[in-house]
């Protein structure tokens, strides 16, 4: 941390600031400008930089270290590579993960699995309890619904992902599904995120709505810090002004956070434009941009779709794309599963 | 729901929609225009307008009844007022709520509460659990910070407010506190707004950082829907490109929730700004926009409190700040406690 | 400016980056904490901060010093006080300025001027020029509407403040003006700014919707630059997520420029909410916030108004307005005009 | 236009309504539901509905024909295909523009040019006029800059493109560039698109920083309805809450507005994220997303560009990138120049 003393302050201050930041467990190291005096504060402890902020004669705080350790590329430097049922997601692999937003009946989630089967899918996804803004709409099947996919899945030797919502669930969850999915809403329950630190599964952590890149990468850390070290982050879109999509899909992030950390990053297209004709060039751009995977909406009929119909894939158009990426794949010189 | 269709469509893409509207459980109204033929669909079902958006031959689709309607001013017209302490809140009625960010110590509190009692707070507020960007921050006191805030806040003859973070903590807090408090990241915590709706004490529901007032108007929705009649809402700020304020603080939403509601408004100027000197403006500004309350950070020493010390009043400058009020208050025709 | 090496870089990483710095013109002090080397660069050339992040082995550069300079409160410690037409705005002066906002015809200026300057209002608003996003809208009178503005307020000895579009109006709005007003659109109309910096005329500006504070003072230290030292800024709402109203009014930018800047500012919550009902609310908080003046639009008959009629008052509204502002402006200890 | 009346609101208001609206001169079509009376309004005068939505009785009033038409699909269904220089922009023809940030030296552009030349480069960019955030900064070679681009180009059989900055240097453009830039500041400088629709070379329109699509296409319109029909539309990034980018590049808005206009869309990836190594995974998601075209900036010496180098490519990064984006037009169905 360094702190920027304003310009021509009295040796008092500056001492007084050295005291208060020595008593928090800071060394303090002082170098003097022309304009400004600058003090490091060397040490490990957490402290609000506002705090220092309001002492007397101070100009302006900077924290040097990143708040974020375990998932960054100075803890790890090489791709972490998370391998659910044979698929391998991150360096250089790059995993298709689709189905339904939400788990209706037995027979929904078996047509679409063996369709998405007969592709390649090897990751079934689906919703059993549902986030829904309105009190009034569907909130899904439960554990009905987590035996419904657990079953289709195995019937076509896929691995499963789906939505858990509370600490409570995660027994449940682990009993049925291979990948936890953390939604956007939930991406700073910090209840939640420790206990999925526990969990001994991979878990997808969606980036909240309204999150920074450096937020999500904090709830990454707190599954991690509780012991779990198989993070898969999911950009899905950011609320901006632009109104013409449900949300912008921010694939700038996948660079950055490639280059930050060793996490796989993949990329919901469905939920992030929320408009069924936009879902195919987003997820080619997705891809383009090195994204580790996508996890797309499919369903059998979406018109008659119980949630989100108008952003699911109908099963063929989910068919030519999986043919287009596999070739893009290999001009990016990615294997794509 | 108004269905718009595109110029010189056919009779029989018309009979469709009707088809598809009836089928799902609307009445379907004809009316052609000289550009667009346009189909009211009336009905009290829950349903996606991109499902019909996607048919053939629809330009648009409009909603027309609003989505909430227990929180609306017409299911209720007059003014919700919550009497809390014989404290009021709505209705021309405007409350001070003040405290500490954190819990740390009986001595904080009770050094704190006696000086806010004497100004003439009612309402004492303080976090026993602290939902922290960083899993290495400190984490709150729990049960016995609710412990704490009860003993003290009997002693003066106050009531208690706190942040209650998961749906399973419901009956501690229901044990030591007369406001339960949902926070900005918990505004779509759809469980824990449900498991509110059957709690008989009221709930103060924070804005969501990235949230509509649509939105947060129907997470109020959640829980008037479960039985609980008394929800206060809070704005405290809303996630903007503007860096210099922690959050930007909305105060239009003021009035137009107060136009749409029956409910009580209330504003943060602590957390919407995190910078101590920007709360007296901003509370005296809440106050003329119209505010039916403000809770406020205030601590006996900030400069050594745990958490958020640097948004937090110093206790004099609270005492000044209150005499402000209390005198704005009158030329804007309001009681103030 | 302080670069921040990364962790255990090499000396000779160090010295290449010392090197650029001199050559561009910066003094280097080297401070070696038990972390991170620090380079401090000392010196007043205009530099883009990327180009050193790109250099082998830096963490991080931090710009220290301000990129503003007139407009600080460094470069003048004390409140700018603007007088026109008697009437002083900044350093606890208010000034009240309201018009419509398109100039229509004589009668409708005579009407609305003569009620206002009995209202007490010095000020009159009125747009010649209008910038609509729609290429068929009405796009204003032009220099016939300047010409009746100019003589309506003669007659009621009132000054006159009008939008000025481009850097070739310049002369002509000099003729009949008396603050020359850049509209949210042409914050950053470079030239635009560059020719106002020679009038020797007050200038209004406006914030621009998505312009943070900081460009905001960069654009008023442009008109500063040139040698115009009278400029009263404008917060006109900014655009975020939230689409109830037509723009978020920040009104926590009040604090944060006068703690800044010398500059007086004032704020126009008729374009920031962009509905009638919306603009006494958000005046009388604007004023507690400590505005040094509010813009209003008013009409002397809104529902025939070729333009943001939804928006202005009726007479009668700003009539009473005007009284409760002034009220208010007691009790805040503020002279209100 | 819908205006949709309150529920039981009396026959009287309905007529009032009616016969406001004939009185702007539309027609007017009651449709009566259960719940709420349907007016239709038909005409093509332009409206602002806010005015209508402050009748007494109105609930909403819907906007149903899009406010721009020249630049529409309605209006021309087929792919505006433009051609510059034997190069083809639009209609599966993908372009290529490259060049530095801003003109410095005939050596610089000359070295620029035949490199980017040899890589197959068509369209050669430079600025000679700067849009500069601070009145210190550098802020362009102005005429002088145009002589050199446009000799060099014709040295390489190039085409030009550079920015405009305001209505009055338009002739000069028209000498010089074969394409003219309008920048995101002045998206919505309405005098410059008024003039820029009597030129006839095509116009680069960059969308503003804070421009929603709609308004972005309605600069178009501007532009269009003066009679240019020759618009390319280049995104070039959004501002958003998130700032470990210099903007967030909004692809989805590639097919958004590919549905809507039969205009060109291209993509400046350099601007967007302002990061050198972010410029490659961007140009190969906006292609795979379906742009007609990159514009790049390449510079022969980032280190010492006088303006914007840290997002500039180096000359042999942008061989590489043009070789990879060959490889993937390809797979994508493209021809790329």
């Amino acid at each position: 941390m360094l702190i920027v003393m304003q310009s021509q302050v009295s040796e008092e201050k500056i001492e007084k600031v050295v005291d208060y930041i020595k008593q928090k467990g800071f060394d303090a190291h002082i170098s003097k400008g022309e304009d400004h005096t600058v003090i490091g504060a060397v040490g490990r402890k957490v402290i609000d930089k506002r705090d220092i902020e309001l002492l007397d004669g101070v100009k302006e705080v900077i924290r040097i270290s990143s708040p974020y350790k375990l998932v960054s590329r100075v803890f790890k430097n090489s791709d972490t590579v998370i391998e659910v049922n044979g698929v391998k997601i991150g360096g250089g692999y790059t995993a298709m993960i689709a189905g339904p937003c939400t788990i209706e009946t037995y027979d929904q989630m078996e047509t679409t699995a063996k369709k998405l089967s007969e592709c390649g899918v090897k990751i079934l996804r689906g919703g059993a309890f549902k986030p829904r803004t309105s009190p009034y709409a569907f909130q899904g099947l439960g554990e009905e619904g987590l035996k419904i996919i657990r079953e289709v899945a195995d019937k076509y030797n896929m691995a499963v992902t789906s939505e858990v919502m509370e600490v409570s669930q995660i027994p449940m969850f682990e009993k049925y599904v291979d990948i936890l999915q953390v939604g956007a809403r939930n991406m700073q329950n910090f209840n939640l995120l420790k206990g999925l630190g526990e969990v001994r599964k991979p878990v997808l952590l969606k980036r909240g709505l309204c999150s920074t890149i450096e937020e999500w990468l904090m709830s990454a850390e707190y599954i991690m810090a509780g012991g779990n070290r198989e993070v898969i982050l999911c950009e899905r879109g950011i609320r901006t002004f632009e109104h013409m999509t449900r949300n912008t899909l921010d694939l700038s992030a996948i660079p950055v956070v490639q280059k930050i950390s060793h996490l796989p990053i993949v990329v919901d297209p469905s939920h992030a434009t929320g408009l069924r004709d936009k879902v195919a060039p987003m997820s080619k751009a997705a891809l383009a941009a090195g994204a580790d995977g996508l996890i797309i909406e499919v369903h059998n009929s979406p018109e008659t779709a119980l949630c989100d119909g108008a952003q699911s894939l109908h099963i063929e158009e989910y068919e030519n794309l999986h043919k287009e990426l596999l070739e893009l794949s290999k001009v990016l010189h990615k294997t794509l599963v």
